[in-house]
């Protein structure tokens, strides 16, 4: 039987090939995506994760609208890594169904509340306004969640927003530590691991060469997320952050990691928002997260070139 | 036509009075009570709710159950004060009519959101969670509401559950802060007004004089409730806070305050959920709270005596 | 045999008379002035000293530099008080002696360190900056201090600097923290007693007819300083804040205060140099201070009249 | 003409290591060694820093006893990490030579301006307390130092004392940032780097065969030093943490970093003693740091063999 997730996201192209692996996964049921403001404003967001549903021939999946806003500070977007709509690169096809009427928040909650306890993953790829939000006004539902995989943080790469974190935490680091302190069984994937996993020339003409609409358009994506950091850290690519999240999923055999203490950074300015992870044990503190620090880059692209083949 | 204000609760005793007073008066419209999380858990402060309606005679009177915890830090209630079920003194009928199943903080945005913007007073006795979890998953509330008046902080008279900062806000200072930076229109009533509203021997004997049921119940309640403050201070009487809420909006002129810049503190463990009232202008910052000072006791209480003589 | 202390200062007018206050009091022993940065410049600052010592006839008590900067942050004057020399108002003499060369936190090590223990009493009527170095050079120092007997802080009447916090702890809050935790016997005299200690015109005129040049001199002083008080919170007078200090050594009974804990708040930047006064006994932290909370303004006047006619 | 330094330490079997490549080093002048409390208290820091100096036949070398603790925190040691003197592993001559009696903040002050400006540097391999207290005793020096080169912090490698902090910044934040933001020339050797610069069983077999006594006492030394960091990380030897700011005098080639803004982390306990390295420039803060970030370890080992075979 498949594994039932919802895909909580802000695309963003990274963004957008996690949901087109998940789709193209059949161990994966993919039971609706929720948007969050992160990359771009929520509303763009959630058109964006409608258009790549188009481009998956999968428009029955259904988009949830969730927060516009995190909890406790302004949101701050990143236009200048994904471009003004957040998907920059391709041209994509304008969504043929219109969005769900109900919040993404509470969507969350009825469908926690609704299935068997230990049923439901949540596959987090932007900030974590969605589930600290689902947490507060529900706190019920905290032990009906399976797992939540989700991308952010960082440690040995330090952040990409700030010098000490990474944005999708950055942008709401309040619900990261709802999330984090929840108790809920936590899988991390870090900048530590995604920073591995480069789109290089190679690796882009591959989904070019696929022959689908889907790998050209990934190919188009990858083309234009790749410049930022590129340009920032002068490498041959960039890095494929919230694929992983998916990845770990269908292969965790892919990742290493280990099972530490990570605490979100939320009192000081400087740091804020950053996942102190307690890699060598020394603070005592509870385990409560399984954080990857490193992963296979060619094992994870030979199983995106092989899924996302699969679709249109 | 009457006023129409939500009351968002967590009677507690002062909060029951407040209830009554709001009830007894023609000039606002109750459209229904909202707990939350505060002096005793949410469900038994929706409970206590229910009790003061059925006192009351007014059952039909709504009621929502909001968040049961705030929204950053893990709830801490005032048994201590309030006895452990939040409203000890009287005994009270058991309620007849069943609680509301759509969530207090939805009921408050759905609320808002159908009726003319500024028509809807919000009258917060409690912890700020309800309000701030609104802000958040609907921010297009904040320019529907018409007033916020809270009971709750204080800067002359210093705090109650630490030396600097008043429960209310203290259980939940990051709905505080959501609250007091919202541009809402708000007017506050610190512990520097309610700390003048004692209820001294002479007053809780003219509750238990006038005859009524709600008159002995009120009276029973006080009775139980200035025992802390008696203690601690040394008073004659315990504060009603509270119904200061009720009473600023039927009769402003009681009360004298300043609009001046208030400011929550959230940073530091050592004065957390101060309301930083900024009461001589020196810091430029700009003013976004009607800030209560001093009232006039008697003229309070007289209209106390007159609007609860008139419930049953 | 009289009480020795160290007037470690910023003077200030009110510095100045509280200067006087202890140079007209044969109880006490001045074994020297220390300057610290404080409402001026620190070598402004010693200058005022020499000029106060000048205009009281006793050049001979020694004046130290002592630090130029707070420990942690940038330095803060108050010019905006005092006057650009710190000392606006009457024509002083120019000093006829030099400044010692020992550094300021260097002269208190000593003096402490070759007196007995329990014999020097610091009087600390500025930032305590010069303490909380000495602490941290010489930790040894803590067990032989008598007592430090300082203004600062304030809890029922709010800050002055900021909403929450007085200036002499706000310049510098860590050097307060260094002090208060120190376990060194602290007398605490706080806005919530300068404030009542107001330079009506009746008393400044009573200054001025004392026939002396101190009495002039003083007058002319608070003539100038008044202003600022008067301005902002629409009083009389201005509020005489260091001299307590002095009039306390010398006259305790006409204080009132109680044996608390007090807490300086170092962590946030909005409540930044607030002293927590738990003023209630709600905490359980151990008591350091003598919090004085109200004096005899009338008494405290007659005691400055009678020592300062003393002085030439 | 030598190169004339001052060196700060806690020694500590690696600081030891680090005053015997200087003390072997003829392109350095050692001045004196000023003892900080950092790895054990300052007397025994102290203590250990003359028994080297009698290993290196140098007890001319004037040693001085800075701060007993740090500007602002209680002072953390590590014995479990040094053993409890400091310098366990070999069995070391006693001192010959009294310690001096000037306090060791005041030794940097005067030295400092005795000298030509931009002709001292100082080497600081503990705690900053001491530099920290000087720079607020007496701000003048600053300009006059020509360079800090430190041991402390990290980005790449997390932290030692916790996950985010190194030991020589955790211990005394406070006086760290007072350096970094002092506008001194600073080159900062990081976990980084040291952690790359292993004591493997060869080149400890090296010191032990040099066949003078400096040789055998280092290899004692490291023989007892590296197995906290073997047990700590798997590793093969420690980290020879402190010889790096030496070695980096005399021979910077063998380093590679970048000029970047690091900020100190002092507002948060959770990340204390963070150096927060802006290593790919996103923050927009003034550049104040040398950041080391790699090293060649053989040529850093061929030059300690090198220097310390001249010694005794």
């Amino acid at each position: 039987m498949a594994r039932k997730i919802i895909i909580d996201t802000d695309p963003g192209q990274d963004d957008a090939v996690a949901i087109l692996l998940a789709l193209g996964s059949p161990e994966l049921e993919v039971l609706a995506l929720v948007a969050v403001a992160g990359n771009v404003r929520v509303t763009q967001n959630a058109h964006n994760a409608m258009q790549i549903l188009e481009v998956a021939g999968r428009p029955d999946v259904p988009v949830y609208i969730g927060c516009e806003r995190p909890m406790r500070h302004p949101l701050i977007t990143a236009e200048y890594v994904h471009g003004s709509s957040g998907l920059d690169g391709p041209t994509l096809p304008e969504p043929t169904t219109p969005f769900q009427t109900q919040h993404g928040v509470d969507y969350i909650i009825d469908t926690l509340m609704a299935h068997e306890p230990g049923t439901i993953t949540l596959c987090c790829l932007g900030p974590l306004t969605n589930i600290g939000m689902a947490i507060v006004k529900a706190p019920q539902i905290v032990s009906r969640i399976k797992e939540i995989v989700l991308m952010g943080g960082g440690c040995f790469e330090g952040g990409n927003i700030t010098p000490a974190a990474e944005f999708n935490i950055y942008v709401d680091p309040e619900a990261a530590d709802l999330v984090f302190r929840s108790g809920v069984p936590i899988t991390q994937v870090p900048l530590d691991v995604s920073h591995s996993m480069l789109t290089t020339k190679a690796r882009v003409q591959r989904f070019h060469d696929m022959g689908n609409r889907v790998g050209t358009v990934t190919a188009e994506m990858l083309e234009f997320f790749e410049r930022f950091d590129e340009q920032k850290y002068g490498w041959e690519g960039g890095p494929l952050h919230d694929p992983c999240v998916i990845a770990y999923l269908l292969k965790p055999e892919l990742f290493k990691g280990r099972h530490i203490n990570v605490a979100i950074e939320t009192a000081s300015e400087l740091t804020r928002g950053m996942t102190v992870a307690d890699y060598w044990g020394v603070t005592g503190r509870a385990k409560n997260v399984n954080y990857l620090r490193s992963g296979d880059s060619d094992g994870f692209y030979a199983l995106l070139f092989e899924r996302l083949a699969r679709l249109p």
